[in-house]
């Protein structure tokens, strides 16, 4: 048989260090634009940046909410840029909860791997979908709805969420709204909460506000 | 000259009357997709399929928000489907609020044609980018973050919001919360509020929620 | 309660300041590729990057014309970015236009403000579809088609346009034609125009075109 | 060995005869959406679905545009539903022409196989791009610009378009002005043309228009 | 306080039962198009139709291959149709391998739960990328790309596999090979394999192939 | 008539030159990006960036396939950066043979322009699509399935394929698990081929793979 030679050349002056066909992995230094991160050379790519260990390990629960969410989103894991996918292990405690949350852009797959957990989200026109999912069992968040995962049973549970983009976003709306800026008179205005219940929880959640300085000016 | 009947047959024969090429006015009696809905025959598509006179009327403002949100969404304006556009009428009275709410499947653009509002949306850091906007402002709410509209100054203020996508969506937060069936245990485990404060916000936004039952249950 | 500063510090490290997670302000001073421009540092955005005011006063209609469109694209806007979305005010002096057009990369909504607009499109199979449209109608563009805005009634109009693209792009059919270096043997043969009207128009709308020179280089 | 009954079974299990996973064959007897056509049940599938003889035969070109444009969108291919692709054979006899014209929905790569070809498109910015093709030659026309094909040379010339959509549109723009019912004097206004050039074009494209009880209603 | 009901009502207009705004669950029963399935109507929709509990029970890896591979795609799990994600078990006895294979429309992102996993894929310029991978750790395998599981270590092992789409499709080189009625000689032509190699593969796998009928009448 | 210079200066400002409304031709010289390559300054792009003569040529046959690919993908053409699209010529001599390979990233379009080519795709089901195609012909293969070309009848033949993605990709089934590093064991066990037969066509296609070190290694 004859050499290949020239079909190799030829398939080689195809596909160049930089061509994002096959896939781009982040180069984090660089900026990055509406469709993620620049790509780093081909050449120096190596199986490591698609894989990663990070959610190997249990996420400390010893915190407010009794939970940790441990990204490997686009950021912690590189090689996911420009691929359409991420993930995050959520650790839930005895009573720990993933608190009320949207993802701005992405939808979500829950998999339970220990544990009882119940999940739920709220659609646009106030329905509301819950369930306790077991070890093995799947729900799906659509995009951007409010949604909540609540240990149930009696043991801690372990989840692991995908997300149908590498960097789906993480909104808490209690953090949102208690752990900002946003000024507490403002926050009132917006959610219909008592002044009371908001100065409480903007103490718990670390938010501020300068709160009379706001209200002369804006006169809410 | 020559005639041009040939052509003209031939080019007639590429756009049949149910080709998606240039527009797909909406059928509402046939069932969605993901895309959006069956498109209309064309022979039955007029001019007023691609206009909507809806949004000239100010909104009624006779309520708790006192505000009025009148949409133009593929439903009401069957000309938008699969054109990635939809649009609304925000009617602010005096103390007249949008509260905090988001759009799951879109980015908006907010302009201000009468009085002013004061306008903000919270990002996924929790930082809150807010400002008064007067007539001919405008403000661009990116997908799916929190965002609110507050009636400013001295007078009822209108506005009109674009968004990209035919159906956005709209989940009002503290609809969510306390318009929907959500237990009440659970809206204090997934936001941290106080029982008092759930069960007066259920009065007034008319959610239920069989409280005693389901905390018995879930034991929460 | 137990501090939350492990939550908090987990949850800073997902949303990277270089991160398109939830927005991407425009850095207009680097190259853009085909999804738009690099993302400014998150840590030098502030709420002026979201809101524009440029859209608030009355453009200039002394022209040709007699109306003026004053663009809210990625380019004046920069916070539009990578969210899919655009605008442009519409002045329409008395018996003015916005002459036969298109956007190559998006649809249009158009909301109208003051005064009457007689506006339509004409779709691929050629029919037509127009309407004089009053304050506070809105009317759809499908993408890429011909559309058009004639001032109507007794006095000025304004109106708002929306587009699905952060930078839809505006080709008028007339300044293509007569204001660009297309020869006029060139123009006469892909429109079927006569030499007299394109050398006519050539002269209003400042087009050029070594025009004997092509003739006899290309024998049209 | 042991036989893989058990997997061929769960295969065919995930493949169903509706899937749209790999291809969805249009069924051009049902409406269709924003996406595309109703897929055709995957067991009435052949590989004459897949490919199409339609383009092997030289167009008729005698007509006034001495040119002629075989289609090969999805109305005439099928197997083109849902894959993002299309097709078009172009003819063009001595001194024919395929006049200005835009795909509204796609960009084109055009490929001369027999014969020379002046090719050029215009930007937004009216900067022209055209040149002469020859056999092999391919050029691109971005997508929804308006852009011709000319024949040059001592011999008529062959070319095939591609298209990034499987139903691109093809929008003639003197055919849209003169082969349409748009009125005379409103296709004068939005496009500058004297009234003598614009009624002596709509007698050679067949167009309509009411002129004189237009002119009155509207007032131009 | 004023009853909010003109405001419900106003939102209830908007999100009709059958939008798709929120979220579209699979009417199996219509077919579907480019896009997915048909949506359910809303009023029918349950949390059920949003969780799955299929993927809870080890898959019967006894077969060839020593794996089985059990799908959450569209088909079986009708609440993913339009949310972009879907998911597959992975069970894999001792010796068990996932062989060779690509899915044409979807990137994916694995999950080991037990054991341990040889995993790799070979990107268009034949550089191959593999790893041993142990529980918690995660590999990407970008979209189209041929990739592999092998079970590793001394137990059998369980991962998930999530992917960017409700319907990835599931195509494995050697079922495409030696399972399916492809002619032995056409085999042979398009992989350089022996005839020796492929009558005993197709065999094993239930490949069909008029063998010699079709080499007399393509004379390959 | 008045000058239009207010509207013109208005119009170049829309346009900037990087701005990425029209198109956006690729500088190869900095790095991609999922969406593709930074644009080129719009100052410094001509009409050869939209034009390529490289596929005029026939390509060289004389290698063990008796087949050439030559490709316009975005490396080799620029100007498609962006627009969804690329090209490429097969040449295959008598009992030339473009392997069973896959496009990861596109569907494509053949179009056959001299002799004979059997063409042929196999589905997720193992459904198997095949035909001889003749001159004028088309084929589609849909996005990412294994498809071949094999040249038939009496005489060379000439092919041009189109692809919706400026880079598609191109994974030559053999050449992967043959011309790569996988190692020989490897490549059985996630194949089902012989031993004799890999370490036959690795001699072929210059694979290579440390064969009995890592036999050991994994004790597959």
């Amino acid at each position: 048989m004859l050499p290949i030679s020239f079909l190799v050349l030829l398939l080689s002056s195809i596909l160049s260090p930089s061509s994002a066909a096959d896939f781009c992995v982040a180069d984090l230094s660089r900026p990055a634009n509406p469709a993620g991160f620049s790509c780093k050379k081909a050449s120096t790519v190596t199986v490591t940046d698609f894989s990663f260990s990070g959610l190997g390990a249990t996420g400390n629960t010893g915190n407010i909410m009794k939970s940790a969410v441990t990204p490997a989103f686009c950021q912690q894991f590189p090689g996911l840029n420009g691929l359409g996918l991420s993930a995050a292990r959520l650790d839930l405690g005895l009573n720990g909860v993933v608190p009320l949350h949207t993802h701005p852009a992405a939808s979500e797959v829950l998999l339970v791997s220990e544990g009882k957990i119940l999940a739920g989200f709220i659609s646009s026109s106030n329905t509301v979908y819950y369930k306790t999912l077991i070890k093995g069992d799947l729900m799906v968040f659509p995009q951007g709805l409010l949604h909540f995962q609540v240990q149930s049973g009696s043991s801690p549970a372990v989840a692991f969420a995908t997300f149908n983009s590498p960097d789906p976003g993480f909104q808490i709306t209690s953090l949102s709204l208690f752990g900002s800026s946003l000024p507490s008179p403002l926050v009132e205005k917006v959610t219909f909460l008592d002044d009371e219940q908001v100065r409480k929880l903007k103490r718990v959640f670390g938010g501020t506000g300068q709160v009379l300085k706001y209200r002369s000016r804006l006169l809410l």
